[in-house]
């Protein structure tokens, strides 16, 4: 981690451990410098991160402000995908349905890029939150990419394994999410009604070097789903 | 427009126009260097503007390409939210169903952070994607920030109208959804059935000095909606 990004976290665990508010003010640019001993660019790369992040905003000439909007009980989206931790406030927990290798569908050819010949990791796990059921989960990892898997790792946190055990870079994700009725396979799955609301979310994760490696489909309970997002105007 | 700025428009046009597709290679920066004219960290600038924007993913010691993965009929959020314009594919309309002053319920004047005294216009909208219902939408903006709206503005854009005609300069916003089952009344406007799915999603946008000017709740049509978003890891 570089200094920068170690900066950004701490000024991240103050807000969060001094439970600041939006709007609340920080200190000014100047002085977060003398207390870090770093240089101005320094300081400025960490506030960049931390406005992209949307935890701060800040106003020219005015400042620098808390961001922090949040919705107790709404998943924020970012924390979802398992780029950040903070879904701690969430007790999530995995049933696994099943672990296998095989050789992909056309739907996983698409969106991993990938032949039939090379095998990908199958895992499908019912998702609970706070015990309740949150949603199915099917996912496809690249064989040559996560060449490892077992019951005990996905009935965990696969990313906190692919980071931390497999040491890989996970770069960014394309999502894609409709609306629709359960079918009576998922409603059974989720205990809820055939035909009731589902929210269908599919995710192509890719790795620092742009690769896809991990194809996911999620069928959301509309008991339990909901998501926080937060976007910033780019120009 | 700064000129990193106007840069980075440049070479997103170029692979819209030259219709590139994911993982496809760019110039390597020097080349941009030479051909803008610019600085180094002018580019450098540019590239950093595109990779937030999910246009590019730099890879260190191998290149810039192209990040694009994405679905025809898919509208992707960062666009929806009149950030960026993009929405051209899609053929939108708008039926408006009322337009007033009035004073804010207690729901819009937690999410404005403003006093019962403060009044709004509430602007309700149904919402035509391709001649077909795409969603009901509720609207109300601080009349303090927007002291004019008529029935023709809201027919049309109104973040066009804000931006273009007001010189707001809009910077963030919040996002919620969730999804459940439509009441009669939205269920009719949507010319769907009372139970049918529906995604709820609630916005408030921020001016980038952060307040907030503007709540809206949506209702999208099961049938119409369908979502693209990008999340980049930040560290």
């Amino acid at each position: 981690m570089l200094k920068y990004q170690r900066i950004a976290e701490d000024i991240e665990h103050y807000i969060v451990h001094n439970r600041l508010k939006q709007g609340d003010k920080l200190p000014v640019l100047e002085e977060l410098r003398r207390k870090y001993e770093v240089s101005k660019s320094t300081i400025t790369k960490a506030l960049e991160l931390l406005e992209m992040k949307g935890i701060i905003y800040q106003v020219r000439g005015s400042g620098i402000f808390v961001r922090r909007h949040k919705r107790k009980g709404y998943i924020n989206l970012d924390e979802n995908q398992g780029f950040r931790s903070g879904l701690d406030e969430f007790q999530l927990t995995s049933e696994v349905l099943k672990l296998e290798v095989m050789n992909p569908s056309e739907e996983v050819m698409t969106n991993l890029s990938i032949s039939a010949e090379e095998e990908v990791y199958y895992v499908k796990r019912l998702r609970f939150i706070h015990g309740q059921r949150l949603c199915i989960e099917e996912s496809y990892y690249k064989k040559s990419v996560v060449p490892f898997l077992n019951e005990q790792i996905v009935s965990e946190s696969i990313f906190n394994y692919l980071k931390e055990g497999l040491k890989l870079e996970i770069g960014f994700s394309d999502n894609f999410f409709h609306i629709g009725k359960l079918t009576k396979t998922e409603a059974n799955l989720l205990a809820l009604r055939t035909g009731d609301p589902g929210m269908y979310y599919e995710s192509v994760y890719h790795l620092t070097n742009g690769e896809a490696f991990d194809y996911s489909k999620l069928v959301y309970n509309f008991q339990e789903a909901q998501f926080y997002l937060q976007i910033n105007s780019l120009s």
